[in-house]
């Protein structure tokens, strides 16, 4: 199971009702934050689903409406009392500018461990198979696929073929090996076939890129943004290196996604819903994100 | 005529209702800043009076509270097509503290004036008399007396005594000197006495410091910190540099202010009117502020 909150849906500047990029992702009890604009650790209060539980910030670049929230949070983290070390994940430069920014925030309880992508790049925190991928920003920028994998199923009728004793079921399911009659039988050999687990794609601050339908390929969730709705806006996203709703909505269905959920709205939209219809003709399991949204999925 | 507003009122670290340190001061259409915490661009717009006009922002000092807003207001004012200069007054550090913040601010429409306090020093913006002057927070940290000037009033007792006739009142009052029956008469041989104009005191993060109801002797508005409410905090008070509402409201009585108005709540405090009688008991003439709330003070 994985939760999620679209803690802050607006793009580039905030407005009242609409705190800058992050969104919680969390996963058996620990979370990570993915951007941490300015409003961040509000949004984080407000949910209520935990601050010291924050082991990592995937920041996808340096525009400040992705990380002007940052010093406030690492200050959050400090006064939940935080030691473990916090890992945050950004593009190459990150090292500087995390340096710059902490010059309001210079003493934490944490050690902060940064780490510069560059390329595609994979790595895993809290259990999640996670997957940096370069966007088209004009300047460097990441998107993220987050996988939380599933183990396969314990399979009574293999374990019973193989003569396992009731009592010694829950050894197997552990994960530990059991000798049955001078044999050892080993957990995977009770499993069932391998389950599917969760893919979330995530990707603001881009033009189209193919690499979003191939790594979200049947995704159970693809969240992208709706920079701009209205057709007219189209010369403007080229230029400024972002999406119409329509653009992500066919990103979406490329990746035959089971469902698209667009944040990171312009100021210049005042009613995100209204544009909808643009997406949804395009992609019909279109959804717009508000502030303080939550969604649980659940393993298919 | 001058216009505040209470942007934020927390101190330390923002809660869901309290944004951090920030006061919006109006005065003839033209506005400041002192202190700029996480937040404040919003609350700016929220309240409706103005981004562009913003011509200054001091700092009191580099806790983060107090400027963790900056690069985005800086940002907002790019957005608002800002080109006029930019001046931030603040405690030596400035320079190092702006440029560090502006590794995610770097390009901007206008130039910023920094200016490094160090000491008590006098300024002026937007036709205000400023005084910076050192508080005592552990590090440097400053308060401002705000003192808008009043023109003494033309008097036509005066103006008739030197036989000035009625079409050159005109000229007088808009401060320029006529010629009478061969005679120049200067604006100020017609004026009357001079007249009070309006004083704020505005200190924040500091124990009781003399120069606080020195330089807010008789001021229409002292704004003081209510950190603290119980007075079981005493001892935290004075290891976090910080007062005790009570205090604070034995300034504004020491003053002899007119009214107190106390921000910048501790975290710790739920409901800043509770503590209210402790500092009514001492100085009656005291409130608490909220975000968002505004006061017009008027020439006496």
């Amino acid at each position: 199971m994985l939760d999620l909150c679209t803690l802050g849906t607006g793009g580039t500047m905030p407005m009242p009702d609409r705190a800058l990029s992050a969104l919680y992702v969390r996963v058996n009890g620990r979370a990570l934050l993915i951007d941490c604009g300015e409003g961040t650790q509000v949004g984080v209060q407000r949910l209520g689903w935990g601050m010291q539980c924050i082991d990592g910030i995937l920041i996808s670049h340096f525009h400040a409406d992705h990380c002007s929230g940052l010093p406030g949070m690492l200050l959050a983290l400090t006064k939940a009392l935080r030691t473990e070390p916090l890992h945050i994940y950004g593009p190459v430069g990150l090292t500087q500018v995390v340096s710059g920014l902490r010059v309001i925030a210079p003493q934490l309880t944490f050690p902060v461990m940064l780490h510069e992508l560059s390329g595609q790049t994979e790595f895993e925190l809290l259990g999640l198979q996670i997957t940096a991928f370069p966007l088209d920003h004009g300047i460097p920028c990441y998107g993220w696929r987050l996988h939380l994998p599933r183990n396969a199923a314990f399979d009574p009728d293999k374990a019973r073929a193989l003569r396992v004793p009731l009592p010694l079921w829950k050894t197997l399911q552990s994960g530990e090996a059991v000798q049955v009659e001078g044999h050892a039988i080993r957990p995977e050999d009770v499993m069932g076939p391998p389950r599917r687990g969760i893919t979330v794609l995530y990707a603001t601050d881009t033009r189209p890129v193919e690499v979003i339908p191939e790594l979200g390929f049947r995704c159970d969730l693809m969240i992208l943004e709706g920079m701009y709705g209205a057709e007219e806006k189209y010369p403007l996203a080229i230029r400024n290196h972002h999406m119409l709703y329509r653009e992500a909505a066919a990103l979406a269905r490329d990746a035959e996604a089971a469902r698209l959920l667009l944040t990171h709205f312009s100021t210049s939209i005042e009613a995100p819903e209204a544009y909808l219809p643009q997406a949804q003709s395009v992609f019909p399991a279109t959804d717009v994100a508000v502030d303080g949204m939550t969604l649980t999925l659940q393993y298919p």
